[in-house]
């Protein structure tokens, strides 16, 4: 039934993380020159569930073969497909600033399913210029006609956290769905337009828990 | 007993996850002037398990009084413990281009118990100067004195990939124990030096994951 895979109901923003893992995992087997892999074998390499591996996939169909594994090659294939990033993204980043001209050049983005189409800032100082590979610093006013000319799918924010609610509102304005902030702070969002945000703090914090935990245990 | 809480053992990377997760969620209550909550309204209003909160609570001791819930100033200063940021920890970061930068003068990060001391870099360019908010610019070579002079204890890396090796290397030569990898790249690390590496493709395909589904159940 269609109804299991829409958003909210079904496959949920937990099992697309467990996804991009296992399409990361497949890539550095692929590098490696490993063609069939069972669950068991990419739980242990890993350190994944393989239960979980088994139940993710049989969402997306059946895939693996009894005794053999999964043929790496075509599963990476339909995860990409699965992921909706075997066609491309365009992306548009508002703020120009270091984080939104690091984003604009970042490898993991432009060589992996996301295109990133333009910058866009309020500064005049900015406006014209262009991140090192080449990406275009629009102004802030232009940004709605840049997502309509190259059919922006995805929205950045990557603006000081006093100017991030302004940002989301334009680009929901633009008719985008799906917005990545990296301001920290809570925004306020609309029915449908659907906000991810990176927390980078959470890193950091993860590493502190570890020290903590190495000199409570020393 | 102490050996459950030593890394690897007791609690995991998952829990420090969510207890960073029920971190920001006391902090939005205390802002919003709430004093106490229960796990079921904690879990209700985050969209979060009550079971999970309680259980990983636990684990730290009992705080919760039934009937009554937690008191949220107290279980947040708890939980800043157990994250073992209530004393602050020093970072250095490695690499002064437009991520360095950004990183450096994120808010996320300085407001919360971390300190940046100071960014390092190769290019003679950019050694001398400072971020936005005034973190100087070492040389490379210098890194491991500012480690020591300044105690830090954790190490970003934010240089190109084909530098990260290399970073990490020598972020653990200087004694470092816990790294935070920016790169897109897999890092060959050594026992006793835990790395967190930041995927941020994951987010976009998180996105695409969503606007895919929307797609299909249209």
């Amino acid at each position: 039934m269609a109804g299991a895979r829409r958003p909210g109901t079904g496959i949920s923003d937990l099992t697309a993380k467990r996804v991009s893992v296992y399409l990361r995992c497949l890539e550095d087997l692929q590098a490696d020159g490993v063609t069939t892999v069972s669950s068991q074998a990419l739980a242990e390499k890993f350190g994944l569930n393989s239960a979980q591996i088994r139940k993710d996939l049989a969402c997306f169909g059946e895939f693996g073969t009894r005794g053999v594994g999964y043929n790496v090659s075509r599963l990476k294939e339909h995860l990409v497909r699965e992921l909706g990033i075997d066609r491309g993204r365009n992306v548009v980043i508002v703020g120009a600033g270091n984080l939104g001209m690091a984003l604009a050049d970042y490898q993991g983005f432009n060589e992996h399913g996301f295109h990133i189409v333009a910058l866009a800032d309020i500064d005049d100082e900015k406006i014209g210029r262009s991140s090192r590979s080449g990406i275009p610093v629009l102004a802030f006013d232009a940004m709605p006609q840049a997502v309509r000319a190259n059919s922006v799918e995805i929205g950045i924010v990557a603006v000081p956290s006093p100017a991030a609610q302004q940002t989301y509102d334009a680009f929901a304005d633009a008719g985008l769905n799906a917005i990545l902030n990296f301001a920290p702070t809570q925004l306020r969002t609309r029915p449908g337009v659907k906000v991810k945000s990176v927390d980078l703090r959470i890193n950091l914090e993860s590493l502190s828990f570890y020290l903590k935990n190495v000199e409570d245990g020393a």
